[in-house]
């Protein structure tokens, strides 16, 4: 979409907009966490890892009923803010060395995906509600659970054992 | 830093990088929020940025002042992510021609801002006291705290108003 154009004129736009972000958003975390597993050495943040993996291939599945739900093609909008923390990871873990600060480099990195997932999915289930869409609202509201889920074991891994090993 | 180098060889220099990702992050924010006030229209939105427009500013002064506490040059280094979640947030409101669909968006975007931060801090705060590093946990703490206000905030306008008068 053009920035010199003003092609969001109401909420639905918006909605559908931000709809699209996510969406294209899920397929770039689908793409990057194959390569975040492999740097990986942490069993359990692998294995944890994993599983965020397979819920996100499912999110981009939910995505797509929401976009039906509502009438909207089931597209991608190129989302400046993903490229730039997936463009940070990769940089932040190539530059790392010892594999137990690989592991914590890691962690800061897929939470700072999932804290991005985590405002998309607030925002979209708050319009979701506004625009009378409780089916779409109630869908996301099962993604954002997961992405809560994942920050919490994220953390739990950090603090019982990765930053201990990298410190 | 380069990507083809080695160069956070330790769990210290980890925390240094983030700290400085996070200071230039920072930086940004404040050069960006007067924009973003500008835009707004609803009042109790305005008044919000602005103040945690003020918040901004002091927490460059708590990170320089835990940069000094930990011995490292107070100096920032680019982050591609907080770059992209800004572009973003500029492309969204420069594509909206109504005052309170502009409002919607505008608190979508500073809550993607407040997001990023929080998950920044949060890992600051992990590293600095695994470290042995209390002195700097307890100032970026501060300021977590403080993010997290301001994203609640947010959410309030949201769902008291801005929402509301957008759909």
């Amino acid at each position: 979409m053009s920035i010199f154009s003003k092609e969001l004129s109401d909420m639905d736009d918006l909605f559908v907009h931000t709809l699209r972000d996510i969406y294209y958003a899920e397929g770039r975390i689908a793409e990057t966490m194959p390569r975040m597993i492999d740097k990986a050495t942490d069993l359990e943040l692998r294995s944890s890892l994993q599983h965020h993996l397979d819920e996100t291939r499912n999110h981009i599945t939910r995505l797509k009923r929401v976009f039906e739900l509502h009438g909207a093609a089931a597209k991608g909008v190129r989302c400046p803010a993903i490229d730039g923390i997936i463009a940070e990871a990769e940089e932040i873990v190539g530059e790392t060395a010892d594999s137990a600060v690989m592991d914590a480099a890691i962690v800061a990195s897929a939470q700072a995906i999932e804290h991005y997932e985590i405002t998309r999915y607030g925002t979209l289930i708050a319009w979701a509600k506004e625009l009378g869409r409780d089916d779409c609202a109630a869908i996301l509201d099962e993604t954002l659970r997961e992405e809560y889920a994942a920050d919490g074991k994220l953390t739990d891994i950090a603090e019982a054992r990765v930053n201990r090993l990298a410190a």
